[in-house]
């Protein structure tokens, strides 16, 4: 099929890619359209300099893609309502919050347009792998991107999950998820290293073990295991952890519902934490024993 | 090889079944002896009726595998001492603290016995696919051992990981994280049944889904996608769950080593709430607010 | 001092009698109109049937103090804005999310009316003891109003903590706080009444020790001693605790500014789990530890 | 009465003292004599080089008590049973983990001495304000201790909690609720600095605020209120949190009775966190991210 994709970042392009690969036609468009150009003369596809252009260049009724920075979707929705068409079809595919696709879709659906959101999955794996599509929307904008979503992802690896909003709201689920495993082997093997064992355990053939038989394998596992063969005791890394979102989507999630969620949660607080190298609440209890214990504090930069 | 296999529960079983499978020839014992004349009888192994029979059917140097309930261990072990000679091997292969495997190693080495530690991870599953075997002790021992690891396990499911205790250590942190996965998961769907799409989702499908290229990907996935299958909603399945023991190993050694570990900890005391209906402590909190803030309470029973 | 009270909920009719009580001539509204007039018949102020009639019955300029549930207010605000005059001033007392106080001094501003926020504390006890108010907004309007946070609070209870919004921001982290204190004392006494002790330890005995030289010494435990001296063991209340918003407005900052605060975090998501007979999430976990390790689940139902 | 002390460290010297200006004769041992020989010196006791002459200058029935380090009180157990006679009492005063107390109890009852173990609680305070007593043991031990409870507590500061071993076990649980009330104020004041306020935010006003008339007033909060008074925003103090051992007890505690105890566990393991200045489990994370989605970590030392 035709399809075209707005936003090729390292997502976007792979994607791209991927779908080039798999005998569509691509017509990309990015903000700097070198990028574009460049896509289009590696992989085949045709850039296109404007959404006017990616309009033009798309036979209706139009798909189009978007795999942008979550704060740069909504001017592309405005700019993409003023140029498509009744039965045209728009797919919001970045780590957008669930709750922006009911607007969003009604917006377009004002122009007579269809919109479906897609969580993807996959990271820089997901152009050789596939990736995992999480789809929400109508059975009839989900059947029309059917040959786009085999390409993308591999065997059964995409599903319409339910109404619009619910493919951000599965794939937000999925990354809360995420952030807790990731987190439930990380406190593993820092626990190995504080244990009795540590200078014995070898974490890279612990990791190849346990992908074998094991209850806890998994492809996160399989990628630690990876990461241990590269530095084995991750010398050169440093342990400052970003978040990007779903993860804090998630635990709103959770306190709007009223649900108890502690591992969610707390395995994104962990990620706060390890981004301070001090944390105020733990100079306020320094303060409180000093006062109440007369246990002597330790001066900022001392040992 | 020719090994002796004392207890036939549900792992050993499957274990001594495995081994017989695989070629050697398996001396079973079992509290219960007509356990282990019908494992005889069916897999073409032999029975033994008491420790001094088990060591008589076993050609010097002997190998025996212990997979007995942990507070049979020491017993076995003790009467093992008794009938085995110089240079056997004993392998300890319960659910045994890795504290305990130091004097155990000790109680055999004076009479001039090896004594191996094996953590074993498979559960039912192990039977066809292998189990994944974590073994702690002598280079030695095990060498001598490794043709039963070569059966038991899937192809690099089994490894020397360490010196005595090594192999419970690490299979104690494997549960660990098998705790803190798990809840990472039900604390997931948990979730989605909490959200707005509650209607919509179909689990079993977002299971699938999600394993086919998406970052969660794993067996605990698979398998909760299989309880989804039988029963989609859980309508059957009470919410009671209990724990073995390593999770609060796991959440005492990072007590010890001073090591933060909050998710593996609340993983494990989330176990412990299940199996509450009604918490004293929350008790505490309704009476506290009664007190401040008149809040009325609910009494017991109340809806 | 004169001054309009709206809302005579548990909070706002003991507001107005303190301040009654203590020799200003309170105005009062409430919905219910009976209640205004009982209040004026038996504290001695006067009782508006609309907020037309309490403008006209304050002099010039006014200060009303808003007394409401979270979702009257802004209505409320609106009636004001309609029936006040330049000079006069507003007092939000209410549960309010400090990020509503900005627009509506704006909106208030825009007629040439001031705006305070005040976050209030003391329960049923402030009445008689007097309340703790955290006030934001002008220098001026908390100069104004003064005299009546005088009558309100006990010596030095009342602050101006920052300009519009502090109030109720310095009011919410307050209430996280006591989230987690309350957390931190229902845990302990679980634990009391979990340990080896349970049958010879006397909570309330305790309470009332602990309130003597104790490190742990507090209002909340002098409260809960009483709840034991009522209850020995609560046996007469639920473990049901509901939550009144700004414990998860707490969550929600420590969200939104990537700070780590698992206690409170914690504190409010086990009175979410208070309010579940049974999780979801531990079907998950039981359905799954039935899977791997043919472990029995219990039915629903089952003892 | 008479009173033997043993460990004029920071809380036995005090402790001794205000028995002396209490009106009892205290006879002091120290490890190192000259401790012993200035506070003879300077509160008119009397000073003992070593426990037989400690022994010799008590008149039977003989009350010692010990305020030692947790390590040093077997040795001086098994001393003083050598010096003492039948109808003597020791007290143990210090850190020890309650399941310590029944075996030298037991010890000391083979030579028909009895024994108290004391949980103590009030820290530098205590000398001037008096200390909160938790006993356990007998009720004939406890009565002889009352005149030297009466002088040490404030008016009620004392209590018999249970027998031998109680008084232990609820100093525990007093000082895990400490933690957990501790990291309450901790977060926070954390949250407050961390949010749209913290530049108005005066922490030292809002502490002296919350002490009148607010839900969270409390002994601590006052303390906080004189850290803040010291250094506002407490440049000074370095965020490392030191434990003493009752906090991780608690915490075996619930993982023994499976109670759980979310706010007491994370309090502790927080404190461990804040002696990292780098958590493993961090890198692991942060070599995930980039694994699988390609995120650049930070290299050790980067800013």
């Amino acid at each position: 099929m035709q399809i075209g994709m707005i936003g090729l970042g390292r997502m976007g392009l792979n994607m791209a890619r991927r779908l080039a690969r798999g005998g569509h036609q691509v017509v990309a468009h990015n903000r700097t359209p070198q990028k574009a150009l460049d896509f289009a003369v590696r992989e085949g596809g045709l850039a296109a300099g404007s959404l006017d252009e990616l309009a033009a260049l798309l036979r209706p009724p139009r798909v189009v893609w978007l795999m942008l920075p979550a704060e740069a979707v909504d001017q592309a929705i405005a700019g993409l309502a003023a140029v498509l068409e009744p039965g045209d079809l728009v797919v919001e595919g970045g780590n957008s919050h669930y709750k922006l696709d009911g607007p969003r879709a009604a917006l377009l659906a004002a122009r007579g347009v269809d919109y479906l959101d897609a969580g993807v999955s996959g990271g820089v794996w997901g152009l050789e792998e596939g990736y995992c599509l999480m789809v929400g929307g109508s059975a009839e904008g989900f059947a029309r991107l059917t040959p786009a979503l085999e390409s993308l992802a591999p065997a059964g690896g995409y599903l319409r999950v339910g109404p619009v909003g619910s493919g951000h709201f599965v794939k937000m689920i999925h990354n809360g998820v995420e952030y807790g495993m990731m987190q439930a082997y990380a406190e593993g093997f820092e626990l190995m290293k504080a244990g009795p064992f540590a200078a014995e355990c070898d974490f890279r053939a612990i990791c190849e073990l346990w992908q074998r038989g094991s209850v806890v394998r998994s492809w996160l596992l399989e990628l630690l295991g990876r990461a241990f063969a590269a530095d084995p005791r991750l010398e050169e890394v440093g342990g400052w952890v970003d978040d990007s979102g779903e993860g804090r989507w998630t635990v709103e999630l959770a306190v709007e519902t009223a649900t108890n969620a502690p591992v969610l949660t707390l395995a994104l607080m962990n990620r706060f934490r390890s981004r301070q190298s001090e944390a105020f609440g733990d100079k306020v209890l320094a303060a409180l024993r000093e006062q109440f214990g007369g246990h002597a504090v330790k001066r900022p930069g001392q040992g």
